[in-house]
């Protein structure tokens, strides 16, 4: 099942992906698609209603984030061996942890706005982990049964601020607009196994990232048990898991980042695809 | 005026203290002290009630933390000179940012628990700003206009985790009770210069932190005009500014910590104080 919530920034309304690609409306049966709507039973009884029985939504769409009510946003750094090597740092021994701001959060297909002066603005194509169960102390065999399901992220990232600013690297990963998450909400039985899936990302056409979740250093059910450790996940959670390869950091012979009128396409198997132009900041911003 | 929010865990209603420092009911007049509450309209609507007129609360009442609604728990670290010595490290040259995870706010007096296996539970006591007008891009001269009050933070910390466990410091930061707030939140009318609050916090009664927030290195106005460069502050977010000297790591002849059974007690000037037991950890947490 591929749940949505589309229309306009901040009225989003809940809706299914039909058989045929198309959103069907689904507000007359939930709220939201939220902590509330991502319990098993939740997902068990908007499984058993037949998306050709609700109310075709025509018309072009913006897609909003694919879930609501994010109250920890929780990034996984340098989770692929080879995207440890580009950024030139080890192979991490456990798992590098970090945060963005919730209020980075947005639709997979709005535009990403480069910070105020910013030069080093770069991407990375990530396969989002949506918390359908609290998790504390879980162990990694039971950890993925508390997932609702998966999502395309693109995890954004001002390099500047990421590295030379001191100490973490949460000031640079959650300007306005660098939590770009959906389309969809992909349910975890749809998905069946996280580590098999491929992914890439493209910038103006130029394919600059291909991987594939098989090469996660820690995969999720890892990275689960690793964080309720130490933290509370609670419904409607995001974990987004790392980047393969081929960041603008990364770039040979030198980096290179994102510039206003850039147009940035990403997408994972089974979980769709983002598109977003790249614009200038302005003082409405 | 010094507003808060009485009652169990999750049913807590908002709460004004009157002249004698009895709790009086505020549910007639606000739903809860969240973001709507916060903005400038809100407050002074709030302040022009005479709390004469509202009913009393009678007997012994929880308070829980002062604020609702917090989707950024911000930290900032080594913010007073002699704390970084003594923890050794350098002085930043600009802000150390961390994040806590929003699910460890709770009530001002309500049980610390020791984390599974830990021997490095630390107490810090804070300043907390609560927001209270969007902030993004602020300046330095305008940045107190975006405060709506000011309240105690103990910015409990296991030192193994934050430290030992490699890259960020959010992995000890956020364990579920590590962020007792209020028992007010006391409006930035009623509080003035910020810059001029002396603190304390004390462990079975012995005196271990003595401060005063004229030492820190960047004060709250400062600390809101970076933060808003790369993020974007919300009404009911809470920034905690970091802790004087005198927290466990910082003991000499060698660091102590938090054991269960002990008593942590602090406060603030104006702001109120706080009183902790803390507890072992149990499978049921």
């Amino acid at each position: 099942m591929k749940l949505c919530r589309f229309g306009a920034p901040g009225a989003e309304r809940p809706g299914v992906i039909d058989a045929d690609g198309r959103i069907r409306d689904l507000s007359a049966h939930v709220g939201d698609i939220g902590p509330d709507a991502l319990g098993a039973d939740s997902l068990k009884r908007l499984a058993a209603i037949d998306p050709a029985s609700l109310p075709l939504v025509e018309g072009e769409q913006r897609y909003g984030a694919c879930v609501t009510g994010t109250r920890h946003f929780v990034a996984i750094g340098l989770n692929y061996a080879d995207h440890a090597a580009e950024s030139n740092l080890p192979i991490p021994e456990e798992p590098v942890v970090f945060q963005k701001w919730v209020s980075c959060i947005q639709g997979a297909n709005d535009p990403i706005v480069i910070p105020k002066d910013s030069k080093k603005t770069d991407w990375e194509v990530e396969m989002g982990v949506v918390i359908g169960k609290r998790a504390t102390h879980v162990a990694e065999a039971d950890a993925l049964d508390h997932v609702a399901g998966y999502c395309v992220i693109n995890d954004v990232s001002e390099r500047h601020w990421q590295i030379e600013r001191g100490a973490t690297w949460d000031k640079g990963k959650g300007f306005p607009t660098f939590g770009p998450i959906g389309p969809w909400l992909v349910t975890a039985d749809e998905v069946g196994d996280p580590q098999d899936l491929s992914m890439w990302l493209s910038v103006n056409g130029k394919r600059v990232q291909d991987g594939h979740s098989r090469t996660m250093i820690f995969g999720v059910a890892q990275i689960i048990a690793y964080l309720s450790q130490f933290m509370t996940l609670e419904p409607g959670d995001v974990i987004t898991t790392g980047t393969p390869p081929g960041v603008g950091l990364g770039q040979k012979p030198e980096p290179w980042y994102l510039k206003a009128g850039d147009v940035v396409e990403l997408g994972i198997e089974k979980l769709g695809e983002q598109r977003q132009d790249v614009v200038a900041w302005t003082a409405a911003d």
